[in-house]
C-alpha cells in the first residue's frame, strides 16, 4: 500500500471502469490522497487495498478533494452520477475524461459552469495499461488556470500532458479527429490476419510487418497534412489513381481467401468519386475533399482552414 | 555520377515509375553496374545521368545482368514487358516488385519457371523516398538460393531485407495482408483533418496526436494477434461492445461538422453482426470472426491457424 505524501493534491475519481481504475491507481501510487466512487461499490476494493478511500455517497466523494476527475462512459452518465453532489462542486476543479462529441463537451462545460465548477475536458489517448508512463499522451481543454494549477498532478497520469486551448470542446474535437483511425486500422489488421490464417500461418507472423507499416503511415502524415492545409494536391507521392486502380485486386484477393470485404466498398466509392471529380493525378490526401458533404449553393466545399 | 565498383553484381531494372527509379538510383549510388529499361525511354534520363546504362530493347536489358528486377504495375504488365526478351531469362534471377494477389504471384512464378528463370517475388514496404535506408523493409519469397546469392545486393534497397519462405506467393500474401490497413487508416486521418479544419484549425495540428495514436495501435497488435491465434477473445482490453456503443456518437459528430461518414457504415454493420453473434463482451479482435464469409454446411467459420 502506497504512502500518502502530505503536499500532494487530494484527488477524487468518479467512475471505476478499467480506465478510471487505472487513473485512481496512478494517483494512489504517486502518494495523492485519493477518494474513489463508483455506482457499484465492489470496483473500489482493489483501489482501497492500494490506499484509496472509498466514498459511499458521491457528495462525500466530491467534498473530499479540490480536484474531481470523472471517468464515465458519456457526459450524460457523468452529469447523472454527479447530480446528487452537484451543489458541492462550486469552487472545485472538475475534469471529465470520456468519449463524446464537441457539442457534448460544450454542454458539459455549461453544466459545470452552472454549478460553479472550474472545468476541463480531457482525453487519455492510450490504453489503461499505459496510464502513468512517461510517453503516455493526455490532452485537456478548457480553463487554462485549472490546468496550470493541477499540471503536476495531471502529469502523474502520463508524461505527455497537453493543454489544447481555452475552448472546452477542443479535447473532444481532437479526440474524435484522432480516434476515427482506430476501428478502420484495426479492421485492416484483422482482415490481414484472416488472410494469413486462411493460409495456415499465424496472425502473429504479421505483427512485425504491420507495425512497420503503421510507422510508414505515421511518417507520411506531416506531408499529407501540409497538402490538406495548402489545398495543393499536385506533389503527392501516392496518387488517388494508384489507389483507385488497385480496387479490382482487393476483390480477387477476397475471393481467393473467402474473406468478406464489403466494408471496403464505400471506401472504393470515395476513390471513384475523387477520380470523377478530377483528382486522379492528385495526392491521396485529396480524398479529404470528397469527405465534405455537398454544400448548398454559394458555399465552398472545403471548410475554413 | 557514382563510380561503378568492380565486384558489385550488375543489375537490370525494368520499369521506371517512381519506385522503379528509386530502386535503380539506389543501385547506381552503391556502385552496381545498372541497366535500365522503360517503355517510354525519357524516364531513363536522370538515371543515365547518375551512371546507369539505358537499354533500348528489353532483350538487351535482360542480357546485361544476372539479376533482373521488374518494377511494373502488375504481373501481367511485367510478363508483357519481358516477353520480347523472355528467351534470355534462362539461368538468370528474376525478381518482381509489384502489387498483386497470391494467385497472381503463383502464375508469375510458373511463367518465370517456364522460361528457365530463377524467381523471387518481392515487395517494398515503404515509399520511394525510403529506398536505401537502413530501416526500410523489403520482403521476398520464392527461391531461397536466389535470395542468398543476392542478399547483399538486395540490402542496397533497404536494411530490413527478409526472405519469407520458399513459396513464391508469400510476399504477395503478406503484402496484401499488411497493405490493407493503408487506405482505411489514411481515410481516418483525412476525416480527422476534415473535422479540425471545419473548426478553422490546421490539419497539421492533428499530426502529432495521430502519430501517437498510430503508435498506440501498433503497440496493441501483438496482443490482438495472440487473441486471434488462440481464438480466446475473453481477455481483451477493448471490447466489441465498447466500439459498438460508440456508433451513435459518430453520426452526431458527422452531423456537427458536415462530414460524410458513409464509409463507416459497413464497419458499423460488422460491429452489429459481431454483437449479434455473441461477441459483445469479447475483445475487438473477435471481429476477425465476422470477416470470414459464411461457410457451407459442415465447415468451421475460421480458417486453419
Amino acid at each position: 500500500m502506497a504512502e500518502e505524501i502530505p503536499d500532494r493534491t487530494p484527488v477524487t475519481l468518479i467512475g471505476l471502469g478499467s480506465m478510471g481504475s487505472a487513473l485512481a491507481e496512478a494517483f494512489t501510487e504517486a502518494g495523492h490522497p485519493t477518494t474513489v466512487w463508483n455506482r457499484t461499490a465492489e470496483k473500489a476494493a482493489p483501489l482501497v487495498a492500494g490506499g484509496a478511500v472509498h466514498a459511499e455517497a458521491v457528495e462525500d466523494a466530491i467534498a473530499a478533494s479540490p480536484l474531481i476527475i470523472a471517468c464515465l462512459s458519456t457526459y450524460e452518465a457523468t452529469r447523472e452520477a454527479l447530480a446528487p453532489g452537484a451543489a458541492g462542486l462550486a469552487g472545485r476543479s472538475l475534469i471529465t475524461v470520456n468519449s463524446g462529441t464537441p457539442s457534448g463537451a460544450r454542454e458539459m462545460a455549461a453544466w459545470a459552469d452552472g454549478h460553479g465548477a472550474r472545468f476541463l475536458d480531457g482525453a487519455v489517448k492510450n490504453v489503461p495499461q499505459a496510464v502513468g508512463k512517461p510517453d503516455t499522451l493526455l490532452y485537456y481543454s478548457g480553463d487554462k488556470a485549472v490546468f496550470d494549477e493541477h499540471e503536476t498532478t495531471l502529469r502523474v497520469l502520463g508524461g505527455d500532458t497537453v493543454h489544447l486551448g481555452e475552448d472546452a470542446d477542443l479535447a473532444a474535437l481532437y479526440e474524435s479527429a484522432v480516434g476515427g483511425t482506430l476501428l478502420p486500422a484495426l479492421l485492416g489488421f484483422f482482415q490481414g490476419s484472416a488472410l494469413v490464417t486462411s493460409r495456415g500461418l499465424p496472425a502473429s507472423s504479421l505483427v512485425r510487418y504491420s507495425v512497420k507499416w503503421l510507422e510508414m503511415i505515421a511518417s507520411i502524415l506531416p506531408h499529407l497534412a501540409e497538402e490538406i492545409d495548402s489545398g495543393d494536391y499536385t506533389r503527392g507521392a501516392s496518387s488517388v489513381g494508384l489507389f483507385h486502380d488497385a480496387i479490382p485486386y482487393e476483390a480477387e484477393l477476397a475471393e481467393e481467401a473467402d474473406i468478406d470485404i464489403a466494408w471496403h466498398q464505400p471506401q472504393h466509392e470515395l476513390l471513384r468519386r475523387a477520380v470523377a471529380e478530377g483528382h486522379r493525378e492528385h495526392s491521396i490526401s485529396a480524398l479529404v475533399e470528397v469527405l465534405w458533404k455537398p454544400q448548398p449553393l454559394g458555399q465552398g466545399s472545403s471548410g475554413a482552414a
